[in-house]
């Protein structure tokens, strides 16, 4: 009964994270009888995408790709950064986490992607070479390593200490432990003994 | 630190039903990153859509602007349906609901709308001319009243049920009770004092 345009369309739709085909066809029907201008909007913004927006090509955030040619993230272009402190981050989304803490106050460098020797991704598969370099030269004195504390992320993080090593850089991981508000009752037992083994002194008042 | 481009893309992914800035910047996410072609391929199906796409002629189902101009959905344009029979739904989401059970072979009146005196939606709102112009030109004999059985359904189903009483046409409310797989324990007064005063005689074995 739907016709077939609508029907592609919510084919599409349906490839977007978490959407299903009952989802997109909310969605289809939404754009299909609404009186604006939102299919067209989106439409056009979403042709736009494919030739506008490139990985950063220092540290593969997304970036908008300028006047001439050149895609460098927001963040790279940010003078006030650090550049001697670089965050390593698996994806975006965790990079747009931190910025969002305040907590960060030099550059990134975005993976990609984690080992996961399930998946088939070895060593290889990671952009080593890439993040030696970066390193190297940018001047970086201190890599945090902000990959998540999976099995996935840790192995990811033991592999960059070691590629890192010889670089005469400080290399650091970040802290794992019960989460702000976190209930110590009702957390894991990997977490909590991660939370024990990570303490850190209190120094009282003097 | 999302480049503005993909920040106007988040903004107008958000303004689908049910997707709030965190849905919106995930799929966002996703479709930056996707290495295939689905941004580019949703960008041409949805630039296509407004003109492409128009509410039938005859029924206001959404239907697929054809060659020569017109739209006319895929029920109006099957010859097998009964146009004796039309049922009356008030959005296009009701009628696939409608299509799904199997059970309608007739055809449909999308109204578009309800009565809803508390948003200011009077008759006047409602397409009743149309409506009325239809069961005379198409030869209808039975009127099937499917707006839901809200308040607002309720309402439009009276109002609709006295303007097509002139016409010496059969009109019939969907009926309204508990629903299969229900549980009389849990449902509520209003859908089993329905359910029992529309209660139809079983007429035992002969």
């Amino acid at each position: 009964v739907l016709p077939d345009r609508l029907r592609a369309l919510r084919q599409l739709l349906s490839r977007l994270p978490g959407v299903g085909e009952k989802t997109a066809q909310r969605y289809v029907l939404f754009l299909a009888s609404e009186a604006g201008t939102l299919a067209a909007d989106l439409g056009a913004e979403l042709a736009l995408l494919p030739e506008r927006i490139r990985p950063c090509t220092r540290c593969r955030n997304l970036a908008e790709v300028d006047e001439s040619g050149a895609a460098l993230c927001a963040v790279c272009r940010d003078p006030r950064r650090d550049p001697s402190l670089l965050c390593v981050v698996a994806r975006v989304q965790d990079l747009l986490a931190v910025e969002r803490s305040l907590a960060m106050r030099g550059r990134y460098f975005v993976l990609g992607r984690l080992l996961s020797p399930l998946d088939g991704v070895g060593p290889d598969e990671l952009p080593l070479e890439d993040l030696v370099q970066r390193v190297r030269e940018d001047g970086v004195k201190e890599v945090i390593l902000a990959t998540p504390p999976s099995v996935d992320g840790e192995a990811t993080a033991l592999l960059l200490a070691r590629e890192l090593a010889s670089l005469g850089v400080a290399v650091s991981r970040i802290a794992s432990g019960v989460p702000h508000g976190g209930d110590l009752e009702f957390s894991d037992q990997i977490t909590l003994g991660r939370a024990i083994s990570g303490r850190r002194s209190v120094e009282g008042p003097r």
